[in-house]
This record gives C-alpha cells, structure tokens and sequence, in this order.
C-alpha cells in the first residue's frame, strides 16, 4: 500500500510499503478514508522532537473496517468508523476512569503504523473505534465534520472540561491553531456567555468568531494581558491553553482570576517554572494532559449529527494522499490551519 | 513592647518598639499570648528571602483582644482569638469564594506588624479573626491544640482539600516538617484510609504515626518512589505535597496515579519545569496555594474542640519571647520541628 514516510527534517514522501495484517484477535485493519495532518506533527517535521526516519506517519485516521480479528465483537466489515489518536482497551482502570490516553493494555501507534497512509492496523478494535451510524456512513459532509474529533475538536473539548468551564462562565482561549478554534466551538457548546480568542493570526481569529468567540484579542504580550484583564473585569475563571509554549503559560498564569482553571492541551514546552509560582499564589487549579478522545467521541459526535457542533472550519486546505508533501509545506509555512487528506472513498 | 526584629541573617533580636495602636475603624489591637516560630521563617533566616531589616517577625498569633476600632462589630475587649497568616475581609469576591488569601482589601501583615511580639495591629478584625468559645479561652491546654489552626493545620488541611481526597481514600503526603504531619492528621480527619508519610527524619515519621500514617517512607529519591509505587499499586490518587523544593514536586509527579491530584502547599522554589510534562502526560490535577486559613479555622477548631483533632505534636519546643532567638536555632539546627512562643497568659 501507499503510505506517508518521514525521510527526516523537512522530508516526507509517499512510498510503498507493506500492508497491514491482523496480529491479534482483537485488531481490525481499516482501509484509511480520510485523515489529516497535524500541528504536532510539525514537531518531527520541522527537527524539533527525534523521530525515527523511515517510519509510518499520521494519527487522525477515519475509514472503513477492511478485515477483523476473531474477538472482535462490535464492529464488522463495511462499517465507517473514527479512530482516535490513541487506542485503548475499554476495560482497564483508566479507560473506565476516562483517561483513555493512560490506557494500560495499548497505547499511541507505532513506528509502523500511520494514519496518513491507505489502510492501517488498530489494535483493541472494540475499545478503540467509534462507529458512525450506518445512516450517515456515506456522507462525505458529514464525514469532513466528524473526522477533527479524531484529535483536534476532542483536544479543545478536553481543554474546556480540564478548565472547569460550565454554561453561563467565561472563557478565555489561548491560541488560534486548530485545537484553539476547536476550543472555541467546544466552549460554545457547553453554554460559555462570554468567549474570548487570543492569538495572532487575523484571519484565523475570524474563523473564531465564526465558531463562537464573542471577543478576539489579536495583540501580544503585555497588551494582550491587558486587553483580557479589562475584558474580564480582573481575570478569567477558566482558561484554555491550547499552544503549550512557555509564553501561553505564562499568558494563562497572568489572566487567570484568583481561585480560577486553566485547562492546558498544548504539549508543554517550557524552560521555566516561573509561572508556577504564579498560578501558587493565586491558588490555581492547572489540569489537563493528552485528550482522552475516546472519552469524548461519541457525545460531540451526537452534536455534530444533529447539527450543533460543526469543527470543519479548521480544515482550510484538502489533498490527496499524493499531495501529502504539499500538504506538510502549506502547514509549515501557515498558508494553512489544518490539512485535510481525503485517500479514497 | 518587645518585638523580635530582624537583624540581617541568621539574626533576629528582641527589641523595644512602639506599641500598635488602632489606625482603622475597623482594626483590632491583640496582646499576644501564644504564637510559633515557622518554617518559613526560616527562609528570610537563613538569607533565602529578601526581607526588610529592622522588621517584625512572626505571623501565626493567637491573642486577647485589648482596643477595637468603632466599626467592630463581632469582638469585644477580652475576647481569646485565633488570627490566620493573613488578614481578609470577609466580604469581597475572594472571600466569598473561600481563597481569603487574594482577599481585594487586605492581606499579609506588613513590616512593622509581626507576631513575635507582645501586641498587634490585626486590620479588617471581624472578617480576619476568630473568637475561642468562652468556655475554653482560658484552657491552656486547648489553646496550645488550637495555635497551630493559625498557619501550619490549616496548610496541611489545604493540601488535602487541594489533592481533593476524601473519606476512604489513599492519601500520600510528602514532607515530615510540621506542614506535612499536620496533612497527615488532616488526611486522618478527612477519613483516608491508608495514609503514606514520605520523609527523611525517622523520628518526625514516629510522630506522623501518631498523627494518622498508616505508612511510613524514609527512603530517598527513587527507593522512595519505588517503595510508594509497591504501597499503592501503581501510584496515589491523591498526592499532598507539602515541601516546595524541586525534588518534592518531582517525586510528586513520579508517584501520582493518572487521572490523580496533587494538593501543593509548599511555596514552590524550582528551577526546571520537566515535572510539568510529567503531570500533563499523566493527565494530573495540580492544585494549591498559599493557604484560606480563615476559611477552614471554624471547621477545624470544632474537631479540635471536640477532641478528634490534635495538632500540638508538631509543637515540640516551647520558648518565651525573650527565648525567640534561640528558637530560631533551634530551627535551623532542625533541633526542633515547631516552636512555640509562650508570649504572656
């Protein structure tokens, strides 16, 4: 089959490589319908984290199951279904307790394994995949508006649950990337009054408003602070970090109200504590981690099938698995939010 | 009045100052009759903290009250009173919302106004005070129980409300100064089930046994973690935190179950933020601060009161006023874990 291979910094191609099998009784292989690329995928991309050369890359995958393993008792061939970027068990304590991310029986994909290719093995099917129902299966609309819950729409949702955000509370969002605008829409649907956007990116600040920001803060640093300080009358309950720069936590730590969350998504990426100091003396409460999207998946789905949740907005930009490359450079280079790959039907 | 004043470090004398007087209708002046050398006294003590020359020292009184402002309304001359390490109103956002400690009208004491001392000027008396039952203000042997509700019980009892553990719960708690047996005791109180005191001094854990542990750890480093991963099958729900430095937070981050809590209460002195990436992989709660003492004092001193709670253990030197110096060596030397002073009757 087809897939994506990372050839180091700046360098992924599409090559041949072997398909997938069953290995165990509870895996499915699915044939990859539809999949994205990410803004952590930028990491290995741009020679920020090690990534072995050579492997398989792509962890948002939606398709259709292709080939089941004998245990496998909720799925069969034919049926469409979201993956999210992590499988898990169902069954152990963490998958039970929602941390479906701390999964003791699976985990993240391996080495060997990508969304961004034709088909792929998905190990503990049963506990892994969700089903679109059979009536919107072939909807290619609906399809685009389920597959960010794959990881981005579910990451912002999880920053939104992780910030103890409720109905009728404020919002302050950090960060306009797919995960912030997500953010947003997830803060809309639970009912948020007042939702504010910080980032950088105009035009991305617009798809904010048009996914439920009621303010939008474009300017940086001190300003910013300032401007979110004023618009909340002394600081945010609820907090959304959804870049994990040091500058957003440090962000996130200033425009917290005393007493307050934040909830943060972003993978940390700091080389100071000092805004743990900060968050101490204002008695913060800092939560989050690896969206458990498996946790989350169906009940955003119920939202998006009745038409009240939409997170396609993201996907600016569609290739083919071909153009997979052009799709890396146009993320590299911010010419796109987020990359949509549409492999086959 | 007598006053312990610092004189630069590792030097604190008792000095002739003048006596507080009421400055705001709504201020009290307290004799004071019993109050503690703490720990984080230690700090400017030792040299660690910038801290005024010339300043009075101390911050956990208890008192009678002498003069009242012609607002007061809740106390009247004579009344026994506890007085948390910071003052509050009682009536802004942040009280009502229990963080007294970002109180929008008050706070710490400031330069000229410590607790070492024979008087002090407390502001905002009927929101920062509280009174001891008549029936027991002049029982000094209860007095002695309810002195550490001023600072150090309270904090304990904050990591654990921070580390949201309740009845039947495991409980970890790291540290055996006075701050980590007094959360040992409050875990107690709380109704953990199996309590795990984590520190380095053999005799202060025989105390934490006598305060609640039901475990004991004096191993160090990665023994200490190994022993605490055995003791709880893979690691604690709820982790009370309550040293501050660097390698407690490490050890805290190592030891917290996914999905789990850390209650921190000791002010934190980092120098790298890897634990961050450890809790956010593990999908961990963070939570604490500076301690509500006024909000958990009535609470606290009810148990106290009614004989299930005792914190005096952690009181294990007693001094008088003129004595106060060498209770600072005494301290430092770790020849003592808590030092109280017996100011007047």
């Amino acid at each position: 089959m087809k897939a994506t291979v990372f050839r180091g910094e700046g360098n992924v191609q599409i090559e041949e490589v072997e398909d997938p099998e069953i290995e165990n009784s509870e895996d499915v292989v699915i044939k990859i319908t539809h999949t994205c690329i990410c803004g952590s995928d930028l990491w290995f991309y741009r020679g920020h984290d090690d990534h072995e050369e050579g492997s398989v890359v792509g962890h948002e995958p939606m398709g259709v199951v292709e080939q089941t393993g004998d245990e496998v008792t909720s799925l069969e061939e034919g049926d469409r279904v979201l993956c999210p970027f992590s499988m898990s068990c169902g069954e152990c304590e963490y998958c039970r307790k929602g941390i479906h991310t701390s999964c003791k029986n699976t985990g993240f994909f391996g080495e060997k394994s990508g969304a961004q290719a034709e088909k792929m093995r998905i190990e503990k099917a049963d506990g892994t995949l969700v089903k679109v129902p059979e009536r919107y299966k072939d909807n290619g609309k609906v399809l685009e508006k389920l597959l960010p819950l794959t990881d981005v729409m579910s990451t912002g949702h999880h920053a939104a649950v992780s910030a103890n955000l409720e109905a009728g509370d404020t919002a302050v969002v950090i960060g306009d990337g797919a995960v912030g605008l997500c953010a947003v829409a997830a803060s809309k649907r639970i009912g948020a009054e007042k939702i504010i956007a910080v980032g950088h990116h105009e035009n991305r600040l617009e798809i904010a408003e048009e996914m439920g920001a009621t303010h939008t803060v474009s300017s940086r640093g001190e300003e910013a602070v300032e401007e979110v300080m004023e618009l909340t009358d002394g600081g945010a309950n609820h907090v959304l970090e959804c870049v994990g720069a040091q500058s957003a936590l440090e962000t996130a730590a200033q425009i917290v109200r005393p007493g307050g969350n934040i909830g943060y998504v972003g993978v940390p990426h700091l080389e100071s504590a000092d805004f743990v100091n900060e968050i101490f003396q204002k008695n913060i409460s800092l939560q989050g981690g690896p969206a458990p999207v498996r946790n989350y998946i169906e009940e955003l789905m119920k939202d998006v099938l009745q038409g009240t949740l939409d997170p396609s907005p993201v996907l600016d930009k569609k290739v083919s698995l071909d153009e997979v490359p052009e799709g890396y450079e146009a993320m590299d280079n911010r010419e796109a939010i987020k990359v949509m790959v549409k492999i086959q039907e």
